[in-house]
This record gives structure tokens, C-alpha cells and sequence, in this order.
């Protein structure tokens, strides 16, 4: 798949990749969403490229020319809903940026995670189905791990957090603390009260994650 | 399902449910053992009863004596294997044995999971297509998270941890933490290197949960 027909989208017309104008740039909008909402209401596994035409009310011909299946789909989705803002929200973390930045950045994450809340959940359902969709998750994933890591091992030798800590292995826990909070909290099992507003839930993960690494404001 | 169909295991027979002499009980664990064998290396989704009579070297029509479907099978796995290691690891958290009692249950909590990684693989797999386990595993998760937060709690009046963290979000998040680390670090995407000792890891991870929370020696 072509980063081009990921991010701007293309469209074939028999063997020909075409590029999108405008009114085709708004038919592959309108079968995104409506696909995203239909994968979010049924899941993943009961939801056919034949729903997604009707929910978008094009053909099924027409849903074919913009997405090779449902696994295309459901891709393009998690690269351009989910996958852009988390790594937006944390890729970007400086150790600098104090208890405060850390703070901005989950509340980011969240929020989004909290917004996306459904098709986060198709996003941890599809991994056991699509191996293709699994590697994506990993590659992100190790994108993110690896990237706090790093700043993890520049501010431990600067002094500025808990110099005897094992950046990688303190990378995947606090990811996953974050990451897994949000898949429970927002999910898979809300409280009966209702989740907390994620500014309220990233206050508290900012302070669990500074506190963890002897983070100084 | 009754309680004792899970834990101790009965047979069918026609319409009667018996208790299991010495020879069926040895039945029902040979079955058992195929069928976390079996899911482990292929998956839920893609392993029938008939996969597990094969493996177990016994008829099909057995296999339906002892369990009522593959969903049967993984719910007592599950429970015997999973859970109730998980629960003896973390259910007996108290604040007061310190960062070397957090650290001991943690080594029991990650040694468990990485010797039952493949099945731990499955439990997550199998959430997203049998509701009634997702039931289950809520009931796990909320039994685990509820007893954290209650000592969270109880040491934060008594001043053994932060006195400003709240019980609920915090039981949510370090639970998360310690569950997802090693299902990203032991079953979905291990370092190429190969996974950390489960007591380097959980020496790790204990440093984190009670520096977390400001919990002393």
C-alpha cells in the first residue's frame, strides 16, 4: 500500500491508481465515517464491506474503488483517527517540559482516546484477526515505546529523573499504564458513575508517571 | 454453569451430571491440557472442538461430555490457570510489606503470565468474540482494581502512601500498567533481544507502582 493511497487516498478504476478531486476526496470521506461508525456499533468481525456501502450510501463497486477490503480500511482509520493523535500526544514528551507539560500531553491522549473511544475498541479487536493490522500496532507501538525510552536515558544521565531506572523496560510500563487505562476506563469497563473527564483521568496518570521516575516539576 | 462444573468438573451423560471418578478426572485434565495447547499455538478463533479431541487423543463425542463448547474450554482454563495465579498474586496487596512485598507479588504476578503466555495470548483474543467471557474478565479486572483501591485508600488515610492520589483512577491505572507490560512485553511484541527475567521486570515495576503513589520501605 502507497503512503499516497494512505494519506491523500486514490481511487482504481480497473488497473489504474487515480488520484482524488474533490467530489471523489468527498465520497471517500463519507465511506470512511460511515465506516468507522458501523466498525464501532458491530465490531469488527461482523461488520462486511457490503454494510459499509449501505451505511455510506454508495455501491459496493464504489466502496471498492477507494478500499481494497475491510483490513484497508480499518488502517487507513486507525493510521488517520487514532494512530496520528497518540503519537502527536506522546511522541513529543521532554522530560524539560516538567510535570505541567507531561500533564498537557496525557490530557491530549485522553481526550482523544475518550473521543475515538469505539474504534479504539475495534482497534484492539482487529489485532487478533489481521496479522497485516498487528504489525501496524507493533510499529507503532515500538515507535512510542522507543521514543520515551530515548528521552528516558537522556534525563536519567542529565539528572533530571530517578538516575538508577531501566529506560526500556520503564517505557513499556508507562505506556501501557496510560494505554491500558484508557482501553478499561473508556471501553471496556467504565465505572458505573461514568468515566472520569479525561482532563480529571490525566491529571492523576501525570502525577502516577512523574512521581514513578522521580520526575522534578 | 455451576461452580462445581468449573472447579472440580463433571461429565455428562445423556441428560445426567456426574462427579468424576480418578479415570475421567485424568480425562478431563489430558483435554484441558490439549486444548490450552491448542489455542495457545493457533488461536481461539481458528481452534474446533474437534482440534482438541485430536490433540487430546480422545473422541469428539468425549470431549462434549466434559465441556459444553470451545467457550467452556478457554473459561476453565481461564479461571484455573489465569486467574486465580493473578488473583493470589495481587488480590493480597498490602501497603504495609512495603516496596519488598509489592515486589515479591509482582515477580509471582509476571512469572505466571510468562509461563502462560501463550493462553494469555488467547484471553485477550477471546474477549472480542465470546461476550460471556468479557463478562468474566470484567468480573476479574473489577475484583482486582476494587482491592487495590480499597488499600489504596485505607494507606492514604493511615499516611503510608500520597495522601492526595485518588483510590479508584490509581488502582485503574497501576493494575493496567502491570497487565499490559507483559502481555506487550511477553506475548505481543517482546524485545528482539528476548523478554526480561519476570524479576527484573517486576523489580522494575515495583519501583514505579510505589514510587508512584509514595509508598515507603
Amino acid at each position: 500500500m502507497t503512503d499516497a493511497y494512505v494519506d491523500e487516498g486514490l481511487r482504481r478504476d480497473g488497473h489504474q491508481e487515480l488520484p482524488l478531486g474533490p467530489r471523489a476526496r468527498q465520497t471517500r470521506a463519507t465511506i470512511l465515517k460511515a465506516a468507522a461508525d458501523a466498525f464501532g456499533a458491530n465490531g469488527y468481525a461482523s461488520t462486511t464491506m457490503a454494510d459499509v456501502a449501505t451505511a455510506s450510501g454508495v455501491s459496493l463497486g464504489t466502496v471498492y474503488q477507494y478500499f481494497r477490503d475491510r483490513a484497508d480500511l480499518i488502517s487507513v482509520l486507525v493510521r488517520g483517527r487514532v494512530a496520528k493523535r497518540m503519537n502527536q500526544a506522546e511522541v513529543g514528551w521532554k522530560t524539560q517540559d516538567g510535570v505541567a507539560g507531561l500533564e498537557r500531553l496525557l490530557t491530549n491522549f485522553v481526550a482523544a482516546y475518550a473521543e475515538v473511544a469505539p474504534l479504539a475498541a475495534v482497534w484492539e479487536e482487529v489485532v487478533h484477526v489481521e496479522p497485516a493490522l498487528a504489525d501496524l500496532r507493533r510499529r507503532l507501538g515500538r515507535q512510542l515505546t522507543d521514543a520515551v525510552a530515548r528521552e528516558l536515558g537522556r534525563a536519567a544521565k542529565a539528572g533530571a529523573v530517578r538516575s538508577n531506572l531501566d529506560p526500556d523496560i520503564t517505557a513499556r510500563a508507562l505506556t501501557a499504564m496510560v494505554d491500558r487505562f484508557c482501553f478499561v476506563t473508556y471501553v471496556f469497563d467504565p465505572p458505573e458513575a461514568g468515566p472520569p473527564a479525561p482532563s480529571t483521568a490525566a491529571r492523576e496518570l501525570a502525577t502516577l508517571w512523574a512521581d514513578a521516575i522521580g520526575l522534578r516539576n
